[in-house]
């Protein structure tokens, strides 16, 4: 999906948070500030939103040659998230329907997003209210089938921490014997898992790289060997907004796992903000 | 208090979320936030928020020409307020400490503010809330002594239907034979209340224009009358952050009653955000 104008304003407060997150500098905070205003004309709303945001996250690197400013708070959702997965596994296992619950418990830790506006994210809160968490999970069945007759599946993950959340779900896969082939981006951008994260996060799974470090999955940007396996793959759980915004026109064997976080995306997917949904592509 | 970095961000929000209550025309809406990003290298950190916001706000209404983007906003925010308050003068007369209540229920009026970083608000919840909501008022026992000192109070508003909410304590100081002076803005600002917003409201004290058409109160941009009033005052009222963020290094028998809704006012404060406070000020 192309970017909104809701994204300008969201994108402002991006540039601020990674700002505040890359430098303690106030001069380079305000300095940062004032070239993201310089460069809002520049928004070009056909791109997807993560390919808009581009240049403002290049923007806040080259000014504060900070190359990861979520660096220390990626390492603190993991480690977090760690200490809920017995919690989660447990979860799980009691479950009369494990996979709806391991999928319940991946697209809840899509509430670990430094790129939408939430400020402070509170990581055992959103475990401890997986059961009051409104669901949406529209196309659960057919999931259900289509995993059934697959042997291999790509994960496209988004956020460290969420890395983690993942593990149930992966693990479940796994031990039906499927192939799960879990990727992560080339380099950090916002805070999106790269194989650092996925790593120290447990994930055991074949980890590839995207080649791309831009937020979601911009295939243009990817490398030759994802996008093989990517176009020959039979069946794709992607993973937050990033992954929808950037993929929901490409036709594939998508299955989005998410939580709707903005007013474009509740527009655009007719879900309200909140709720947390799995829903396949509907791209033809 | 000057403005802070936080409020470079919350300037840009603030401009698109009045630039959508202004106009449908997209092309207008991306006009005005493509030209607010020129301006941000030359928003000034010297001055106070309101002060600082004036040229975003006279921006939107050059390029729309809506002088009162928040017009059908504020009357349906007063209608709601309304349909509360008899509930409101319930809680009061059923209270043991009626003055204490009265003050509860207008500061809990504050949530009402188009110029914070809320989107959708909901009046009744507010309202119903109040029992849950966390009140920290410091300097309650000072203020219900200066009251009974006092023969007139001037109360310095703040937001249409909030002025609803202010109106148990109003009558209440009137019922105990004060003269209450009720100041309102000059024109429309954001959704601060105009003698019109408090007469629909009910008010039927007397009511005075500051003279100005800043958020807060600006001494500076204020009318002889109403300055000639605010210095000869022993007591006042103000209500909301603007009132705060413009007052609060003015050595004046000041009460602030208001919702600490941003990290600088918490920061300034030293109280978290969310917090409904009554301080006296403490300018010197």
């Amino acid at each position: 999906m192309k970017a909104k104008l809701d994204c300008i304003p969201c994108l402002f407060n991006q540039a601020f948070r990674t700002a505040r997150a890359a430098t303690d500098d106030r001069i380079l905070i305000r300095k940062i500030l004032n070239k993201v205003g310089e460069k809002i004309k520049d928004i070009d709303l056909n791109l997807t939103p993560p390919e808009a945001s581009l240049p403002i996250y290049k923007l806040v690197e080259e000014i504060t040659g900070n190359e990861d400013p979520y660096k220390d708070i990626k390492k603190k959702h993991i480690k977090t998230a760690l200490s809920l997965y017995p919690l989660m596994k447990k979860k799980v296992s009691a479950s009369l329907d494990p996979l709806k619950e391991a999928v319940k418990i991946a697209i809840a830790g899509n509430a670990i997003d430094m790129g939408s506006t939430t400020e402070n994210i509170d990581i055992k809160r959103e475990f401890l209210r997986i059961e009051e968490g409104e669901f949406l999970l529209k196309d659960l069945e057919l999931f259900r089938k289509r995993i059934q007759e697959e042997d291999e599946i790509l994960y496209l993950s988004d956020n460290a921490g969420e890395t983690v959340f993942d593990r149930p779900l992966v693990e479940l896969l796994e031990d039906m014997g499927k192939n799960v082939i879990y990727a992560v981006k080339e380099k950090p951008i916002i805070n999106d898992a790269t194989r650092e994260d996925a790593l120290l996060s447990g994930i055991h799974s074949t980890i590839i790289s995207t080649g791309s470090s831009i937020a979601g999955t911009v295939l243009e940007d990817c490398s030759d060997e994802f996008l093989s396996i990517f176009h020959s793959a039979h069946l794709i759980i992607a993973k937050g907004q990033g992954n929808y915004e950037t993929l929901s026109d490409v036709k594939a064997p998508i299955f989005f796992l998410f939580k709707i976080k903005c007013r474009p995306i509740s527009e655009d997917t007719g879900i309200p903000v909140g709720v947390m949904m799995l829903e396949k592509s509907k791209a033809k």
